[in-house]
């Protein structure tokens, strides 16, 4: 069989998977989840040896160990991924929320029901925990998932796709509902991205190079997760102390993610207060400032001049652009121009400036006198999270378990008929 | 210019205004509504005189009676038309609504906000009051519009959009947020479906070539609209009255719209009951039904045989294609495999049944003893309709304001830090 025939078994195999799922009560699912939790646990030495042989072959290639740390298992990570799962089944079911609902002037009884989507493809890369944290959260909102790891993950994932299925078997939740894309070469994420019928929406998870890829390419719905060039905006009313804070705060916590500041901009009446005192601390953390011509002139040539690309960059890493605008419009400007629609911060004591910020900036999430860091869903109390949508359409921002599900419509009367006039009810 | 730098230029025009539009406080847009409104109305002669030539042209070309009818404007048609601007006027502004908002553990106030898409592409076939329509559902939820008609109105469309973008240069909204696509050509249409960055979202309103035709070959997030393949499905323990009223009602009410009933399914329990008197109204009323070999059973001779391609058709018109089925699972197998989920109906006094149908059932809207001619915004107390989505990502259903809108996320702090260990405020 080829590598699109067998793509088009397991996807079809989850099609069939996800109607018997989605109308499953929560009790099924947790029961399932807790299933798959004490398997990944029990079976904890199959998942390490396949995890080893990724390991070797990764190390044989010459990636780097940072590289080589986040693809490694241990019994310590296959616990914590088995916890991560039982603390899905504890949360909330977003299936069956009733999320509007009235009884129209006609009598007819409507209500809005959040429902599955149906099958949700993930495509990853890195970490071999996500292949179970994405099964969790889309069995727990009643979707079957199609995964699609990094290929350097791939006997991993095996073990761990296997196991999960074997669990399922003894559940209501059937086996099908988790299917890893077969095969590791670039055609193998192709076929999903052009499973238009099969699979409801995909969401990639990774650099920008996948997210725009995925994106071009394909024909399901798309939710662009993940590229964060997030700003922090000083504005003349600013705290300055506070506003430094922040700014490091949202810089160097963790460089890595996509909540992490890329550029801040200062307003040009206090550049002079500062800016230098910005350019000494960040110097003092390890971060190299990337500004323009007015931020340099405070650096006693230190300041590597910012370029466009450095402003439109996602340095993830201890480096930031800079610059000085001459007002919060002009802030908003260079957001609206550079920015990622992420999330963008602004400090300021003024309610008047905050207020116009919010409403100007066009960003997932806006911060006032907030680190950058807090776009994420177990900040926001979401329990869990998929990604986070820095796209307009269905999601933006941190995606829970709620973002995962549709809506249908349900309407009851007793024989109601529309006519030109009117509702008449048959019968009466 | 070329017609490409033609769009782009208006494209750019609708994106720059979306930014000036989306922070305006309901007042301002209702004030631009109404002036739209009345401007229509005081230069109707305009509209009437382009509109004359749109008929003439569509006369010489052959166009039949029916389809000119639906071109033409009069001035009674343009008053309805401006009452239709003045309706949405009056309907609450979803822009601004808090969805969800709490007070973190940490203090932050976390508020989800609704917020306009940006620039909505629209692209429509038929009548021209559309394109006003269109543009005030768009303008009231705080969006650019770029409305691409069809090209036997072009003249009536221009003069719409002149107008309505001269009404708009009295007010608080830039009258760039109303743009019509330039050109009729089939590349007109492409350079929209293809203006990924500069357009948030395209509506295709029309029948299922012009949809399919927008899925495939757009790069710009589509939501579709409309294509409905409805079911009614009469129950074993079905009240055959009620059902026979219902699926009269279902499918000969208006039998050209999209939430019109295109099959019926009896339980193999009442099909001698009920299929000879469905048969005999149905006739009645001018309908003609294709079955399968059990339902023709029952025809005499006079039931043509329903093939594959009639079960997956949306007829639109007085045809409709039936089937017995042995079970409540076999209907909703059936449904599943030809229908376009749009809206099926059940029709039963079990109300172990109803609930199971509710679930099974995954379509936009589920009915429940009662026409499937209820899917409607204007039914639902929505007081207006963009199109119906029968797609699962961001809208499902009838397609209000709401459904016009995206959300952002705000959070507030004093100084909010994240670190390793939980938040710090920053100066504490």
């Amino acid at each position: 069989m080829s590598e699109a025939d067998d793509f088009l078994k397991v996807a079809r195999a989850a099609r069939e998977a996800a109607a018997e799922l989605a109308p499953l009560p929560r009790a099924a699912k947790d029961v399932a989840l807790r299933a798959i939790a004490d398997a990944l646990v029990s079976r904890a030495k199959e998942i390490i040896e396949a995890n080893a042989l990724d390991v070797a072959a990764a190390r044989e290639s010459g990636t780097p160990e940072t590289m080589i740390d986040r693809l490694r298992l241990d019994e310590k990570r296959v616990e914590a991924v088995a916890d991560a799962v039982r603390e899905v089944a504890d949360l909330p079911d977003p299936v069956g929320e009733v999320i509007r609902g009235s009884t129209l002037p006609n009598g007819l009884e409507l209500r809005q029901i959040r429902v599955p989507l149906g099958v949700v493809g993930i495509i990853y890369e890195g970490r071999p925990n996500v292949t179970v944290d994405a099964a969790a959260l889309c069995l727990k909102s009643g979707n079957a998932v199609l995964l699609r790891g990094s290929s350097s993950a791939y006997r991993s994932n095996t073990a761990l796709v296997q196991i999960m299925q074997d669990a399922l078997g003894d559940t209501e939740v059937p086996p099908g509902a988790v299917q890893l894309v077969p095969g590791t070469t670039r055609d193998s994420v192709k076929h999903l991205m052009r499973a238009r019928g099969l699979v409801d929406v995909l969401i990639p998870r990774g650099g920008a190079s996948l997210i725009n890829s995925v994106v071009e390419e394909s024909t399901v719905p798309v939710i662009e997760t993940g590229v964060g060039n997030c700003h922090v905006y000083v504005d003349a009313d600013a705290d300055l102390d506070l506003a430094l804070e922040i700014l490091v705060n949202a810089k160097t916590q963790r460089p890595s993610v996509c909540n992490a500041a890329e550029t801040f901009l200062v307003h040009a009446a206090v550049a002079d207060a500062f800016v230098p005192a910005a350019l000494a601390r960040l110097a003092k953390e390890g971060v190299t400032v990337h500004g323009d011509e007015r931020i340099a002139s405070y650096g006693a040539g230190d300041v590597p001049a910012a370029t466009e690309e450095d402003f439109g960059n996602e340095y993830l890493s201890l480096d930031i652009a800079a610059a000085v605008v001459e007002s919060l419009e002009d802030a908003v400007a260079h957001i609206r121009r550079y920015g990622s629609a992420h999330t963008d911060a602004i400090v300021t004591r003024s309610q008047k400036a905050a207020r116009r910020f919010v409403a100007l900036v066009d960003s997932a999430a806006v911060a006032v006198n907030a680190s950058t860091r807090f776009t994420d869903g177990g900040e926001f109390g979401f329990g869990a999270e998929i990604g986070i949508s820095t796209q307009k359409l269905h999601a933006r921002g941190p995606m829970g378990l709620p973002e995962l599900t549709s809506t249908k419509w349900v309407y009851t009367g007793d024989g109601h008929l529309r006519t030109s006039t009117g509702t008449v009810i048959a019968g009466n």
